[in-house]
């Protein structure tokens, strides 16, 4: 049963979403995915919201663009934390999609990551660095990839 | 029954909400009005938005701040017209109210206004613009605003 | 005789008001469609708001980039709700258009949508929303056009 | 008979505009002043605006907030040169209202200031600028005012 | 031994992030506080990041305002979760101290909450939620702790 | 001799500037134009800028992007009217150029027009409208220019 | 003979540059202090930039808002490295100012520091740093300086 | 052995950088170069700005984006003067990088230049210009390649 769930506003927004995908597997970390729009899809969002603790999951990653009201509305259907990546709109270059995420209303936190790629890989890390604290497994694997990070941009001086 | 309704995330949007509830009083629209916070009673709102068309109710009205999601959920769970207000928030002055509720996805459009005070007064306003298409005395008390106010605005000018 | 009128402030913003037209087609709704430049037509628009009303239409669409003073100009002078939507400009990306048309003074509103081709879609389906609350097929047709979005947005999971 | 004409949406407009006023008075230049509002009577904007040039008006200065359309629907109204004071609006800082103003399209443009007092002050400094060119009293009275600003600020340094 | 770590980059931070330790003591979860200056005390805060996790801590709370870089500085040296909470700075409302804690680069995730106040709350309800996987006891705290946000909402109604 | 001074900052803001020396020469109307750069030119600029007058020069267009000093260290050196263009600047879309042309201080003012295009073509406009004021001819062409616009809007539906 | 100039373009912006000349004295260093408007006395401006190297000053310190020309038009005048601090300004928070003086274009450079207090503070500290390239004294006394912020950051622990 | 030193995020900062490089090379300043990256090699950041000074090294010249913590981190750690470059990021276009770079506390300063190309350029020119105060030969250099840009700037007329 995968503990993390990768939740998207529109199959739009995968070129993204998948950047958490990949990191996801090269951490071993198992996942479901779905298009969940909060928009078009109210009553299944708040069903997936509210259902996701007893099925076992234990970190939601959901992204979305604009008016992006996935992730917050996830995390009000849920105690699992949630975690939010800011899709790079076309007019606004995703600020409006970060505000719409990261200016919660105390009461109901989502965890905010970069507009973008780089949100949608550390999104992946941050939910294997939640669950690699009960998991030796997957802490193990966030510093294998911190290693060989840190190796790449190293080794990257040969490129001048 | 009324027929409009004014609905905010908090009871700290009152002071602003307020405005909307006496251009309403004023034009002679009855309205109900609640707090309805979109992430700490997400199935409040839900239920609020699907019963709202057959319980008689034409407009609705939102005000919310920050990652202001009530307005584009509850136009998400109903048919009708919702208009959203957003409102002047501490750290960014009512940008992210205004990004988060004007933003909509296509699909589900909300009528935003403008931040503030004037928001929720012309939220009032396009209410009753949208009844008074059916309803001669709201259009009829919509014409006699506006030219109280032309003859306010002409009679400013005394205050020179 | 057409009751939503379709307005521009340049030929220019067809490629995006072209969205609009499209989905009041969808829908089954006519329209007029003009270009009327606030700033090259002043009396033309002054002239067209000011019949609107009595011509039968009962809700403007007009779309304008940059200093956007149609819709507000439009709304200034018929009681008839007017949507606003901004058009993407090269500059400022909008944010110029969006400022200009949802930061109306107290009094006059304008129901803003978002900025660009999202907005000009959703300005379609708010006119439909309005026209929806007297018109059962309007309401019929949202409602469908709804569902059949819900189930496209369903069935993109395939897409992954 | 005045050859400038100061114009304001709103007669809260007026302690912003008073500096304005304050400037033209000490460089020895009539001025009439007005409150029309571009949203509450736009029929008199359009007069006004047609009217300006053969009723020997030379300047017009224009100042509003927000979705600040009067200086450009006079603009567009008239031949004279219209200077666009934007006013601090309460929310936004005044941003909305200078991107309203600067940003007209090709074709009607507006002599746009510096938001607030500055800008006030500046509008009537350029109507007498462009007055000067033509008038000698009037371009002494400018290179007067500048010689005492210099020495007040050299002088400042005394402040120290 | 705290599992929560509050770290500021400023005993100026302390009126927001006290709103965090106010949060967490009502969720009966202990944490240990500190100021540590990214920029005065770069070692100290190195030193902090790279003990973090063998000393038992599973969370860490960075609050930091400006060029703040006390958050993902922890980041980079611990692999335990960090959640930033961006101060309201004076000049530029927090947006720089948002900007500075969200968009780090792919690899190294910060969790990001809303500017000021309500940042600092929800980074103690987001170190419960994450808490709360493995903690009984912390999850029912939070679950009751949104019960009772919403009976405070659907009451707040009687302040009309 | 030219009355008016067409200016930039660099030559490769020619391709924006020419927009404005094209309706020049449309409306019939002489100009000089030169590369000043205020950072690499200093001297010249002010030696420019102090000469204009007395050289029989009535209006100056500047144009400058980024820091753009250009315009208002014209403005200081000359009682002439100065009207500055903000370039498209590469990383922030003109908005630096615009808010160091527009926000100069109190006492000397700079006629600021759009970003781009826009603003290169308004540039001529605003300065054959000043320049209109005491030259029918040129008053002339600008009312017809209008009049041109007017119709290939009007025209422009044909394209629908 | 002082090294460092400290200037503003007003003396309105005292109240900030006093902190530049306070950290100044706190690290012994002499200063020569000036209000030099680059907007009212332009030829000050330009010969006090040419004259500063041969006059034996090594640094400039520049403090001006809005459209902030000030430090750039110095640094254009001098071979001498220039600071610049934007002050805090009215509508827009010192923004317009920090773009004003950091977008220079490349051949001219300004060393910008942050907006307000604390850039006028870090620029004494990076004059500091610049002469304690060759003046041992002035490089221990900014260590110094470091050494007590520290003691007192962590000291401040006590204030919890 | 070099006294200034390039240093960058990520190699991906090189094709901006290596403007830097050139225009040292240009003015026949020696430099070494390193890619250190903040968050992946914290220790290598924090040794390298400690040994900096003893290593004989005068000037830091440090690019990065987005969250960019490498310069401000640098000068945390050593004496000598830091440039930062904000390298132009894909959201943001380098608005991030900017606040992230210029907004440091008071207490540690960074001398920050333009967003992208010109910010790379001008901070190479920057270096010079602090190395040129006790290096004629530098000095010399930068005062020939000042006139060279002036020689240019008034050549390129001929490109009208």
């Amino acid at each position: 049963m995968a503990k993390v769930s990768l939740v998207m506003g529109s199959i739009s927004d995968w070129p993204t979403m998948q950047l958490a995908a990949a990191q996801l597997t090269a951490l071993g970390i198992e996942y479901e995915r779905h298009v969940i729009s909060a928009h078009r899809m109210p009553d299944t969002l708040q069903q997936y919201g509210q259902q996701a603790a007893e099925r076992g999951l234990q970190v939601i990653i959901a992204g979305a663009g604009g008016a992006a009201h996935l992730p917050g509305m996830l995390a009000a259907n849920t105690v699992l934390p949630v975690i939010g990546v800011p899709i790079q709109s076309k007019a606004l270059n995703g600020m409006d999609s970060l505000l719409s995420i990261v200016q919660m209303p105390g009461g109901v936190p989502v965890a905010t990551m970069a507009i973008g790629n780089a949100g949608a890989t550390n999104a992946a890390l941050m939910a294997a660095q939640i669950l690699g604290l009960h998991d030796q497994n997957i802490q193990q694997a966030v510093l294998e990839f911190r290693q060989q990070q840190r190796q790449e941009a190293e080794q990257s001086e040969h490129q001048f």
